[in-house]
């Protein structure tokens, strides 16, 4: 990835002999060092020098340094500091747990806490359904993880993951008003993982697993689903397969092809790919070759792995045996579910025509979409920086929105169809083109059209379960 | 407890008649009905009707329908609607969950979120240290129950536990800044809320045990207190301590004892009990008589709890054998940590003279305060509602605010002690009387002053571990 990112800005606090010229030499000298400037404040003026702060999208750490070492070296020139916009932002943690009620005086207080709250606390004793309505219950849910498979970074554990859960809880609360806390597991054990969320469960409505590694991921959900009357929703499965769909229906309609013919090569067999074929398969596709590590999964050798097993009696009608590069070779999607480079524009180019290409690994993708643009006709990735951004966050806030307006205690399909039909439909067909399949996640609407569609599925899953 | 609290506040919508003298009658009966009204509202008036709200404390339920039916029984008066003003501030829970950073534009989202959070987890995991500033744990701590003790009300659960530590989260925030989130855990086994706290840990920078029952509790506490490297805190027996040590000097001075000298009864061989027993043991008491269910604890019998067994040793000098009516004769300070109503007038007007009396059960003390106060000369209650509230709202937060600031990962007694005399001395030598032996909740310094307190407590526990 050469692009500079804002997600790599940074601040340079710089001293330099003032000058008519001074600034546009300093910014000159940033961009020559391959760095983006967004902004330059002279902070302090005086009669022989100023004080500049500069702020620059650069590509990673080590381009950070050199963009340093670049104004450094100019004469008379001295980087007094240099801070990271993104480490700026993470200091403290990004949430906050906020009163809603106010304290001001005795009375509030015989209210909100004692005496006054022992009524409250017997009423649900008495009727545990009103937690539902007198608690935090209504509203909340966890964001769950063990941290074992975070991002594309891999098993870095439970502290470390928690920057990320933090930042989804923020996006809960920001696109949907749901109230979400983070809930980071120091422990990789299944059977654990499980006892431990039905044991917190009385706080939530609602719980998002979240980068939890395959196939354990499995059975926690499947365990928690049979065990817990509030919603489980696995994020990497069933948030990433309704954005995927979402964004393949309206890519399928740019290049004019139909779900039912297409050869799809999905690269990534863990939690998010599972999902995505059995999606995609309930939705018409026929012609799936999905790809592990080891390439291409088939009928040639037994799966213990049940979800492996699944894999070769469902996809692959050819029973094609080879590599990912080779499983490229003609196909009209490539949908990436795997991590970093792992295709070249080799392979890109020998796809079909009119290609699609989902490109998702976070935070680098499986192909430069820059690289891949050259060859297929419609690119998206997982990332903000790119056009076509294949974003989780268009579908979960509002999917549990939906699930906690509803008062649902279980996920059903049709939920998940309901939620990629109302975010494809945020592109209508005059804006649909290449660069735009799928609506910015700054959309206002998406998360109350997702949560509306959600709900009425689940009120017409309650019609039919009345009427059978 | 025959006195109307704001904690049954409730509001009547009526129905009445217009005329002149209408509102009068109405404040009138529901002031005949027992109730104390706190406000009245005409939000309709018509020709021949009108439309009153009437908002007053009521003593309980019953009361409260007991006013209902008093205006019903007025000619043409019909009550409409009846809301409860504790139930209504409880409605949607008390909590939120706020992001703290702005999320705007697609570059905010590339630091806040991916694909620039992947530098800070990165930064984690190669330095677990740096969580504590780039995470909510720099901030947060975990209000941990089991339901098996909440407030006066027993084993009343997990779920029904919740508007308790809502409420607790709420106060933290307030007077502390401190966030604090609500862990309801449906299983009371010790073993497994030991895993799971241990598990959880990485989100939080100290843990609040709250409502645990006794012996279970000491088990968890000291457990945690090993085998975690945040601060364990449980408000039961630590901040109950630390603002009955605070009140107790205070009301010394005020009835010119010395805490040498005084028969101190405590009932509660609880969490509570324990932790102030030898709290005030530390600090000098020499003739403390424990009552449980069964009256005092003494040495003729054999105590397998290792608790029972301790206090069998260090307290009843004279080893009183017989119930805590009889304990009463001649103790100077009674400190009931137990259940309501336990004691009538007659035992406390056995005790010495200048007695002082802390009945702090809740929601309904040990002995009426408005009795006690007959012949004790200091009374004070765990209550909002009277006068000398003795409340773990005056410790608690600024006791974990030092603890987040200091960093500290132990609490030790020095600590507890240096909170009480912060607490103690917010009231000063002028203020000080037998009605104001302690700060207010509402005090703007109290919080700031224990965290003070208790951060300089911990440095010289660092100061005497570099020197020995």
């Amino acid at each position: 990835m050469a692009n500079p990112s804002p997600g790599n800005s940074i601040t340079l606090r710089v001293m330099a002999p003032s000058n008519f010229t001074v600034t546009s030499e300093l910014a000159t000298a940033v961009a020559a060092a391959g760095a983006a400037v967004t902004a330059l404040d002279v902070t302090e003026s005086r009669h022989e020098s100023i004080v500049v702060d500069i702020t620059a999208n650069t590509t990673d750490d080590a381009h950070a340094d050199r963009v340093k070492e670049a104004l450094d070296a100019l004469d008379g020139v001295k980087v007094l500091h240099v801070s990271d916009r993104t480490f700026l932002m993470h200091l403290g943690g990004k949430l906050e747990v906020v009163p809603k009620v106010a304290l001001r005086n005795r009375d509030d207080l015989s209210r909100a806490y004692t005496p006054g709250v022992a009524r409250v606390c017997m009423a649900i004793f008495e009727d545990p359904e009103a937690a539902r309505n007198l608690t935090v219950k209504r509203n909340t849910i966890a964001v769950l993880t063990d941290g074992s498979a975070v991002l594309g970074l891999g098993n870095i554990g439970p502290a470390a993951a928690l920057p990320v859960m933090e930042g989804k809880a923020a996006l809960f609360k920001q696109f949907a008003n749901v109230d979400a806390w983070p809930v980071c597991l120091d422990t990789q054990d299944t059977e654990e993982i499980i006892m431990i969320a039905k044991a917190m469960a009385p706080v939530y409505g609602g719980i998002n697993l979240e980068d939890i590694a395959a196939p354990r991921c499995f059975e926690i959900e499947k365990r928690l689903r049979e065990e817990l009357d509030i919603p489980v929703f696995h994020d990497d499965q069933h948030g990433t397969a309704i954005v995927t769909l979402a964004a393949l229906r309206n890519a399928l309609k740019v290049v004019e092809k139909k779900i039912q013919d297409v050869k799809i090569v999905v690269a990534g067999v863990g939690a998010a790919g599972n999902a995505i074929i059995q999606l995609l398969i309930a939705q018409g596709a026929t012609n799936i070759v999905a790809c592990g590590r080891n390439g291409s999964v088939h009928r040639n050798e037994t799966h213990i792995d049940e979800h492996r097993a699944w894999l070769a009696e469902n996809t692959n009608p050819d029973n094609f045996d080879g590599t990912l590069h080779e499983a490229m070779t003609d196909a009209d999607v490539f949908i990436g579910v795997s991590g970093p480079n792992v295709l070249g524009e080799e392979q890109i180019a020998a796809m079909a025509s009119n290609a699609i290409v989902f490109a998702m690994a976070n935070p680098t993708p499986e192909v430069d979409p820059v690289i891949a643009a050259r060859h297929a006709a419609v690119v998206a990735t997982g990332r903000s920086d790119f056009p076509n951004q294949i974003n989780n966050v268009l579908a979960f806030p509002g999917f549990f929105r939906g699930l906690l307006d509803a008062g649902v205690s279980d996920i059903t399909p049709n939920m998940l169809v309901a939620a990629a039909e109302a975010i494809a439909n945020r592109v209508s067909d005059d804006e649909l083109n290449a660069s735009y399949i799928i609506p910015s996640v700054f959309d206002p609407h998406v998360a109350g059209d997702v949560a509306s569609a959600v709900a009425a599925a689940a009120a017409s899953n309650t019609t039919e379960r009345t009427q059978s």
